[in-house]
């Protein structure tokens, strides 16, 4: 069993994006830990499984980010599981991971399902909308949400989600200060080596994505970048 | 450091309930595995300090189930942190837990905080109410959370509710086959050692209180009942 408390960078593909064999090549060598594959937009089954098939070539683990039911499938080493601490109704908090047990619990093993729990912080980003976030929060309204993680969710992971936007350096650093065991997990609007190294500077492990589909050589050095950074 | 996961009885005291001194004592000495402070009416802080006084004179563990952060103080053994799953606003499953750690993150040591999966089912009791608890839930509906629970929450407790009626044996039954390491609490009307023992068969632990206050004797019968059938 792969230990994703250890991963540093992770790159994150949408099943409704197109990627080439070559650039997928590129992506799986690319020294990366992991490859988190996910979407917003009604991802389907026929994606996740055609990707998983793809990435399976490769030796890099491989993760699935549930965020609907109909999309599931076995075959994957990890299946990330978000609950929207921040969200506003409680289908994105609890209710769809009761509905999920009620269809999947007798197919998946307990140890592959890892918990984050996310904090949405970009306002304008289809998931806050689609998961009615919250997203108009103080620094101490979201170190409260990191404390609750990690104090008494417990959770392996706690994730900061600016989803297209790159988001505030000082918000990730005063988060960082409250989570000792839960791992802080950045995402959003990393589109340069120096910015990923800017946030894995607070961030246990960052999570690069939509510069993958827009600039290619550049996402490949946010690898190098954290990883030099992180053998200092 | 006590270890809650190995209690089998537990009687529940509510704060704005009077009791004597004489009563008091043969709770706490009357071989229960702890004492846990709650209720649904407005807690005040004089009454939870008040109690806890009064409950340290004895050798029990003491633990504060929190429902209202203006009752919390420092002294209780342990903090027991309802999060209701079953709950239509997301204020009961994350939204206090949220301000709490606001108030108190500084104040507690995590290892005193105990996250408790509530399932309230009783629809006419004060708890369900209060909290905007869905109780019209199916048996697989009420084992999905407890799958929940387990699986992707891996919380410590999984918490039946049945406040101020008893409530059905199947359905203890039930969600005792899907928990093999968080420990199912069962609370609710019970009255007698019979009925005592009757969820034990299936509940790790049994929460004991209002019988309490209506008939001592048949209180005290219900510890002795678990704990001979425990150790069997």
């Amino acid at each position: 069993m792969y230990d994703y408390s250890q991963w540093n960078h992770i790159f994150k593909l949408d099943p409704n994006k197109e990627i080439s064999d070559d650039e997928l090549e590129k992506i799986c060598e690319s020294g990366t830990d992991a490859i988190l594959v996910g979407g917003t937009d009604d991802v389907t089954l026929d994606a996740t499984i055609s990707l998983l098939v793809r990435i399976r070539r490769y030796a890099v683990p491989c993760i699935l980010e549930v965020s609907n039911l109909e999309a599931v499938t076995p075959g994957y080493d990890f299946y990330f599981i978000p609950t929207v601490l921040n969200s506003n109704d409680p289908k994105w908090i609890i209710g769809m991971h009761q509905q999920a047990m009620k269809e999947f619990a007798h197919l998946v093993h307990a140890e592959e399902l890892v918990m984050e729990g996310y904090c949405i912080l970009n306002e304008d980003c289809k998931a806050a909308k689609l998961t009615s976030a919250v997203t108009d929060l103080s620094i101490e309204d979201i170190v409260a949400y990191a404390e609750v993680s990690e104090q008494l969710l417990k959770l392996p992971i706690f994730y900061l989600e600016y989803s297209g936007t790159y988001g505030s350096p000082q918000v990730v650093e005063e988060v960082s200060t409250v989570l000792n065991n839960t791992k802080l997990f950045y995402g959003g609007g990393i589109s340069s080596a120096q910015q990923a190294i800017e946030m894995k500077q607070f961030a246990d492990t960052i999570v690069v994505g939509n510069i993958i589909y827009d600039n290619l050589q550049e996402a490949l050095l946010t690898v190098k970048a954290v990883k030099e950074g992180a053998t200092k």
